[in-house]
């Protein structure tokens, strides 16, 4: 006999569907495995799913239950990665709410990296990951995966303005300019049967952009990498669409219909306010734009 | 003769059409009149317009001379709301850009309001609310109004289960419970020739929850409060739906194709983590459900 | 006859008395009135009293009564700056919870100043101040005035770098470099009797760094911008010591024990970490130091 | 022969001595042992040196050396917690920075902890636990433990007032009041030769406030919590109360001279600020004041 009433299964008073319900801010380690290796993430998690007219709540204990029956019962030591833990927290959702015709789980975490300086010193960088799944109820589940680098852009305009300035007689890279520290975010949809390494999106992010940059850098390290960038200027503009044109390249067997997002946002220098550049797309239109 | 390298307008390497390139976190304070009375406004804006494939960069300065134009020029004790503001600058995008085909607003501002706690006592309340507008080259620009109210609301069906647990033989409000801090947030298209006057959607996200929330309550008012919101026991999921139902019944006579979104977000006392609800439509999809 | 219980001002179970109780994140608009100006402010509060062994509570409520004396009865249109109101607010603390025996109000607000940028075009700038008061009974008020200014810091370490791999035979100023959006803040004691003009701290703030920053540059205006800041090369070290002198030298006649901390952080463009150097001391000592 | 130049080494203008040079913001994941189990923490962390009158730059790039010098060299699976990762990296600090004569080191990061709800149903837990050391050149280090627990608080005095306005002719706990999630942060002096586990200190943070809170809690569990923290109402003031008394107590036999601090803040749900109390002072103080 149950004793205590389930309010959340009662009707409500106004018959309306809901599109999201659910948690967000819930953090917890998980230990994922890449090519072998242990990593722990303490991810913030963010879990949902849909609730029909005829209840009034959802049962919102079910969502931490289900965060730990994948992140006790059959992670541990076994995900490949952030979005496989996504995407086993949707197919827990959906059965653990049977009244849920969707579920969506978003997981972002700090991500660490070892790197070779300029000069091929060793440091670790960090960067942030994004997992992602959605599951419509009896149809299969889609993934996504996310990273965001952070690296140093320097100004082409500015470089050209300034050998004005200086009567230079040529305005070819490397000048003096103004850099910034700038965020690449890439997010991928993955097609179902496919695979993608967070690694390979974290070095397409880095890499459109001027030169990455490095916790670790020794005085002469630092004098190379400042040289590296300026002679590799870029707009946000720039970082966005090199970083579109890698996707294309390195994904050139995935099907046409796969949704792709990149964005790029620069922490002025010679500004209080930030510039921002974005495009997003499925890979067989940035197929047909590039030409 | 152009002395300096005009970057932004050469062709870029690659032919991407970028969707948004512009600032984010610019701060300006401005000034809006309310039903004749001026108010100072401290927004943070965003701004964007689009980039077409022929042209490496966007003239990113003009993004902040479109800022100036509106507040300076045109705007000074004149913008009827912050949504105006938001319309004025993406009309000025479009005109100092002319390779652009689209244009992109939105302020977001802390907003202050004179309330009366339950006992009458006059207290000044803060809301936060959001102006937003896009505009497509040759067509006419969209306003959008946004609010978020910080209430209180209490849990519905932890009150059953202490009744029971105190063996209470009643399990009807007021009775203990637990209750949280709750953001409800309303996002409204404004449909060409309407006005929606934002404190109007400030009302209906605070009366969506168990009770609005005083900054001055001294000690019977606090109990009085303690007591309505204790009468009145909502989850998210009520919130929302109780928003919407509001402003369904608030803009009966607005077309269908009206976009609506509204969020509740509770930061659970019982908890570490945030229950969330979420529901967006037309107002004709809605005015259906609710049948 | 009192109906409700005052719980506040039972004995508590253990004999501590407390150093701090009272509200943060208060916010509320305000006007000061700087050289005959009106300026509206939108600071985040915080107020705090101590409390005796003796009582169980702090009465709260008072507190915002406090605030509210100050912005609506003595203040509006009257207050001649930030740290005015800061000291009116903790003279009404004391008054209205007669068990304290010491007070203290920091408010800290975004700021706004119009500035001309390399080539005297008018642009407006962001600052953030910071007004402090603390007050012990029945001895008189203290005041403190602080300012955060964000500009630029060029390394004059990896200019030099650059030059010698770049074999350019000469390194000094102006070279390629890397350069970072830097926070400079300052937080001054006003001596009884003194004031200290806010945005002269600002100025001081400001002038510590390679050069100021501008929401609004033009190309040949960035060009110089980015040109000044290069012939300037700074360090977060020497970014707090010129601040530091020119406070010792703008603030001669000032007695010698007034209290002053200056702090930068710079947010590296090569690294993703910041880079932070701090020094605080009395007018005298600071004296003594530069000999 | 050295090829680049030393710029941080060469005199600076102005003769200041700086209180505090180096970096924050550096993250990097570490493995700590704490009762032979390895746990990973990604602190964030803030390391400084101290820089004399006759230096300009302090050498940063040593800051983050003495932090992998540490994490991967000397600690990797031997410290025994947090603080004792602080510890080592003092001593670095000042063996790599030679010019030095006081170092700090701040490790800030989340923390999980297996609980058991009120039914005894397994949960993990998030804290934030601190690690901090300060050395001067000669002297031994000091290391400092501190932590944050989230829970709940359920006003006392709404509880006897709501109890009036319902005509209860009782007014004793547990009745319908309102009740917060509320941040207790404990930060500790360890004295030389103590340990003092990080562990106790979270306890005794969670255990001032009127109940602890559960990210998992099904519908009785829910129930029994509520009526828990409901049983034992507190004020912010209270929490900090209660748990030095809890402190002087757990570490009774520790030195006169170490010092504490205790900070209780709450997100008020009927108010849109947070109430604040705190007390700071010497173990022989605390014990003095109890009597």
């Amino acid at each position: 006999m149950q004793k205590f009433k389930d309010v959340q299964s009662e009707a409500p008073e106004s018959n309306y569907r809901l599109d999201r319900v659910g948690l967000t801010n819930v953090m917890r380690p998980i230990s994922v495995e890449r090519k072998g290796k242990n990593i722990t993430l303490i991810p913030s998690f963010k879990v949902f799913v849909d609730l029909p007219p005829s209840r009034k709540g959802s049962d919102l204990s079910r969502d931490i239950e289900a965060v730990e029956d994948v992140v006790e019962g059959e992670v541990e030591g076994r995900a490949k990665g952030i979005e496989y833990v996504a995407e086993l927290i949707v197919n827990k959702l959906l059965t653990r709410h049977p009244y849920a015709s969707s579920a969506e789980a978003e997981l972002t975490a700090d991500y660490f990296l070892e790197r070779s300086n300029p000069k091929g010193r060793k440091t670790v960088e960090r960067y942030v990951i994004r997992g992602r799944a959605t599951q419509k109820d009896g149809e299969k589940s889609k993934r996504y995966i996310g990273a965001t680098a952070t690296g140093i852009t320097v100004c082409p305009s500015a470089m050209k303005t300034v050998s004005a300035l200086m009567n230079r007689g040529d305005d070819s890279p490397p000048y003096i300019s103004h850099n910034q520290r700038n965020d690449v975010s890439i997010l991928m949809e993955i097609p179902d049967g496919w695979d993608i390494e967070v690694n390979e999106i974290i070095d397409i992010a880095e890499k459109s952009m001027s030169a990455p940059t490095y916790e670790l850098l020794k005085r002469e390290e630092e004098g190379m990498l400042v040289l590296q960038a300026h002679k590799n200027p870029k707009f946000v503009e720039d970082a966005v669409r090199d970083a579109m044109k890698l996707i294309v390249k390195q994904y050139a067997k995935m099907p046409d219909d796969v949704y792709v997002k990149v964005t790029s946002e620069s922490f002025e220098t010679i500004h209080k306010h930030n510039a921002y550049a974005e495009k997003s797309g499925t890979l067989g239109a940035l197929r047909k734009e590039l030409g």
